[in-house]
């Protein structure tokens, strides 16, 4: 499991004002702690705080990089932003994300291919998120195909299924459907594209979220998942994540499976 | 899912000692609080430490009874054993357990037959444990032709895969291959047997059992178990199988809906 560390984001109060207060200490230690507890990538998202989106994506890349070189995943719907991110992170990075529409599929598939990065794609297309599993296949099908077209290697692609929070009315399928939709992928080709979700959206606005992202961490893994949006602090979500990778026969047991496997992350 | 209570087992140092000692009150309380917990039957084991198994059968099930009418499991592979709890547990009870060798599975089937009770079958013959789902359901099979042979009905018939610990050398790949025979089952018949898991087995000797026990279930919930017999003592792994139960959709998403399961259990 690949773990893209979600918590350099200015939706989260400590990173909005730290981008408003140019306050580097806050990101530098953010992203030392989401390595040191296992994160391979990290996420890097401006939020709304910020002013000019441009200029808080290049700061905190740029912050990012005077701690670590390992990859960014610079996550912005807006091509602007993204450049500015693209332009600091590298060949390593991750555009993170494009829909499945044909406005936005296209070019940011041009856009990985120019900048030889990897993408994540998103499984909704102009109508949405597709209510089932066989809805989102065929919004993955259009962007198998533009990875195609464009020369981006199936390795360089992960797919988001899109996961809905629990608690919205009339969604309690979605989390169903998407286990279904991470077996279908798996399936797609071979190698199979790569799968990712953005998982703690799963227990947006609930009660108990730190029990319902880690329960869906197992039952996603377990489904095929490749790699998530996730929060690495979350030490209780990790060992649910470890757990699971020794239950599915991926490290040998030891007594000391958990500190054996953050070691060989 | 239906949760089968294991307190009530000899092999638990504070249950061995009120065998010998007669303690009913420990018998009854464990029973009480396990019902609290959510348990819905329970599993009731001399273990090892009775001198006179029989005897402390029909005590253990008497003792039961003094608190509940709920179904006892009458957990044990000695025939005496076995009628001696059933004479006490009554129509309700389950038989816990057959092998699907020929020495047993017959004999047991037609017991489940002459009581009218329900039965736990595994999937195990002469031959041992099979190493894979394919070899297991080659037992199942055997367990399905035994179980119409003697008029036992699906709906009482429950199989158990048999999870082996984790921990054990060259058992890496049981975990995966109990999900695999449970989804198996599920899809033999309309409708299937219903299916049931020792799930403690699976930490047996490790070091962070209850981890691995909550971290298991929600894997096997997810591949469609019907039931486990387990500790509805343990908060965490309650809390675990009730929020899978709620991403598989089979319940309502509310603030308070751990709460809400358990009044509904």
């Amino acid at each position: 499991m690949l773990v893209i560390g979600e918590r350099i984001n200015g939706m989260f109060t400590d990173v909005g004002q730290a981008i408003v207060s140019q306050d580097a200490g806050v990101v530098r230690d953010l992203a030392e702690k989401q390595i040191a507890a296992g994160a391979r990538v990290l996420d890097c998202n401006t939020g709304a705080a910020a002013e000019d989106r441009v200029a808080a994506m290049g700061w905190l890349c740029r912050t990012i990089r005077e701690v670590t070189d390992l990859p960014i995943a610079v996550d912005t719907m807006n091509r602007e932003v993204l450049k500015a991110g693209l332009d600091v992170a590298g060949p390593t990075a991750f555009i993170n994300s494009t829909k499945g529409s044909a406005d936005m599929l296209d070019d940011r598939m041009a856009l990985a291919a120019e900048y030889g990065c990897r993408i994540v794609a998103l499984t909704m297309d102009e109508k949405g998120v597709p209510r089932d599993a066989d809805g989102r296949m065929e919004v993955v099908a259009k962007i198998v195909e533009s990875s195609m077209m464009h020369g981006v290697d199936f390795g360089d692609l992960y797919i988001d299924p899109i996961i809905i929070p629990v608690n919205v009315p009339d969604a309690g399928h979605y989390p169903v459907e998407v286990l279904k939709t991470i077996e279908m992928i798996k399936q797609f080709g071979d190698p199979a594209p790569k799968t990712t979700l953005g998982l703690s959206n799963v227990s947006q606005g609930t009660s108990d979220r730190s029990l319902i992202n880690r329960t869906y961490v197992v039952m996603a893994v377990t489904a095929g998942l490749d790699s998530a949006i996730m929060d690495p602090l979350d030490t209780e979500l990790m060992d649910a994540m470890i757990t699971t990778e020794l239950l599915l026969n991926r490290m040998i047991y030891c007594d000391d499976f958990l500190r054996a496997y953050r070691m060989s992350m």
